[in-house]
């Protein structure tokens, strides 16, 4: 059987191998990408399913519109409004099935072989991917921790006309990095300078540990003339309530929201209005900010614990940032007294002594840097947590 | 702002024109291709969501595995067995965002540009522009009432050695038709002896009328050396159960099955684990035969009126083969007295006397037979349906 071309273009071999070991008995697991099923309000999301199937059976499981469930983009506009977004209307999005499939929309709408999109250095493994399938050249843009290197971004946009520029820029998966606010008016007047696209891409932006929510990119459009006429927004619920409904948005120009519409028709009919009108029925509920501060509170603990225990266990061995919000930290080996800088061969020997992480490498679209790694605090409890480093300094130190 | 060259090999408008004259009031409308939301089983639907919710929320409602929820797996390979796969296993299958997606995720996986597909002409809009988005050359093969011709299939693969044949053989869309037993295990054996992949869309296949169902060509690939190994089966919940829990799946050879679900995984990482859960427990209540014993009934009774009203009030001046299952009437404008002949046009005088149905010529890949028109019996009574042929009768012949 002959495939098309475009498979060979792709690499998912990489964490797929470390993946198949996190199924053995025992291991505590920092590798997940994924939100803690243990804080989900199942409870919310049974009334509210319950209620969708009592009033309104019919439309919650016929087709749908392609764009979405309608009460669905009215209740996500309304969301979006508390998010400082004040023009927000309902027509301005469009829901996906999770945010990958707006990645993969936005794609299939831009890109073409001969293209190039920039991202992140390092930037979501799955963006890399999705982007390469449709055949452009993916290149990464380096980061600090503020965020994309906009210094960096100007000649890079000079060099290589890219196509669309994608980022995820705060809370970063996997730098936890915060684009700062200067940098993102400095990337919205890049876009509107050099006519690309800007995707910003959000799924960790409510999980803020402390203070103020960071102003989205879209949040600061009406900043900079021209802006939102180049931006993209991807939401999406699955950090924050539940990645099993396959629930995200996309706020983007009508010219591309159309095409992406009829891109999708293509490719899932729409969204599962059961799924759909569930969400939606949830968000009317009223019980999201209650859910909000609930997962927020958690997770700040999680970070705060995992930090203190990295630096207890690890000293100068290990360079990170303390995240201010999301689920990861993003770490580099130093080579400190001779030390490992290898962040395979790394996650291979702790394995072994029974804890789990991601090698940074495959989050870059090119030149990796193989001294990092990727660590979620979000599926483990604080004492679990603690216990976790330890066992990841036995590895490293080989105590 | 300069989109993807492939969008301009999509045409979209033929059919969204008409469609948005149905939201008019009184409509009686002949053109939808989905089943009656009235025959939902809605307490059915509601009691696995409930226990899936008391039971396992943790996974319902978390990332799952791109492949599929494990239960849906199994019971989705015990459905098959029961329609006559006898060596179907879990692994052998994955499920997809409705069978839409199956076919976005073949295209992707097989097609490239200078590629070509055959399709049956007419065959399902959808699938024609959905492959043309990955750039192949898409030609349609004739078709009479016993299915695609096959004496014509073969020179058209010689000719055009297509990278895949993509079929509805039992009660296709917009046709009705029901592919001959001796047809079926004809094209089984072109896709062997002309290495071709051949796509069975099955979306209609438990809907028949009376006696015993169709088997399914992946139920007669034994009889066929080698023929399993180009053949890919798409199923869905969609025309049975429930359109929107966007249940669908596909059946194919491993090497395929592994390739479409990396495409998958960045197209939407995995389908809703809570309407995959949901459908899971549903199968598992072992309410599906009675449900599918109900909707066949209800379909018979309206296709048998359909036809009834049709014959009484159009004569000779319609020709259709009287459809034995699936949701559809497949006609053909005669001319006869001088009788207008462009479905199109009849669709628009048709709007006027309130009734509406699809043309027909949207549905042909090229060479467009536009006397022809597909009327679904599927979402109006009997009464309607008389009634609504009626007013077709007075569109037509002016009264």
């Amino acid at each position: 059987m002959q495939f098309s071309h475009r498979l060979d273009r792709v690499e998912t071999s990489a964490i797929r191998e470390l993946f198949k070991l996190l199924g053995q008995p025992g291991i505590i697991s920092f590798a997940g990408g994924f939100p803690d099923s243990a804080m989900f309000d199942v409870q919310g999301i049974k009334q509210a399913s319950e209620q969708i199937l009592n009033d309104s059976p019919g439309s919650a499981l016929q087709y749908g519109a392609t764009e979405g469930y309608p009460a669905l983009k009215e209740e996500l506009a309304l969301f979006m409004q508390s998010k400082g977004i004040k023009d927000m209307e309902a027509s301005g999005l469009i829901v996906t099935t999770g945010s990958q499939q707006a990645l993969d929309l936005v794609a299939k709408t831009m890109l073409d072989e001969g293209d190039t999109a920039l991202v992140e250095a390092p930037t979501f493994l799955a963006t890399i991917q999705c982007f390469r399938l449709y055949g452009p050249k993916v290149l990464g843009v380096p980061i600090d921790e503020h965020g994309v290197r906009v210094d960096l971004l100007e000649g890079m946009i000079q060099t290589h006309r890219p196509k669309l520029i994608y980022l995820v820029p705060t809370f970063g998966n996997p730098s936890g990095a915060m684009l700062s606010l200067e940098r993102r008016l400095k990337v919205l007047e890049l876009a509107v300078k050099y006519e690309t696209v800007v995707v910003e891409d959000d799924p960790y932006g409510d999980l803020y540990f402390e203070g103020e929510p960071a102003p989205s990119m879209l949040s600061l459009s009406h900043l900079v003339p021209g802006s939102r006429s180049w931006l993209v927004y991807c939401g999406s619920l699955s950090k924050v309530l539940s990645p099993g409904l396959r629930i995200g948005w996309m706020v983007a120009p009508q010219a591309l929201l159309q095409r992406a519409t009829m891109c999708k028709q293509f490719s899932d009919a729409h969204t599962s209005t059961f799924a759909q009108a569930t969400a939606a029925q949830y968000l009317k509920s009223g019980r999201m900010p209650k859910t909000l501060e609930h997962v927020r509170q958690v997770y700040a603990e999680r970070a705060l614990a995992m930090g203190e225990a990295l630096t207890e266990h690890f000293g100068e061995s290990l360079a990170f940032n303390q995240p201010k919000g999301g689920l990861f930290f993003w770490a580099k080996l130093t080579g400190a007294n001779g030390g490992l800088t290898d962040g395979s061969e790394f996650a291979k020997m702790a394995i072994k002594q029974g804890v789990a992480f991601v090698p940074g490498a495959p989050f870059f679209a090119d030149q990796a840097d193989h001294s990092t790694l990727r660590l979620s605090f979000a599926t483990s409890g604080t004492d679990l947590i603690k216990q976790g480093i330890e066992r990841l300094a036995a590895a490293y130190f080989k105590k």
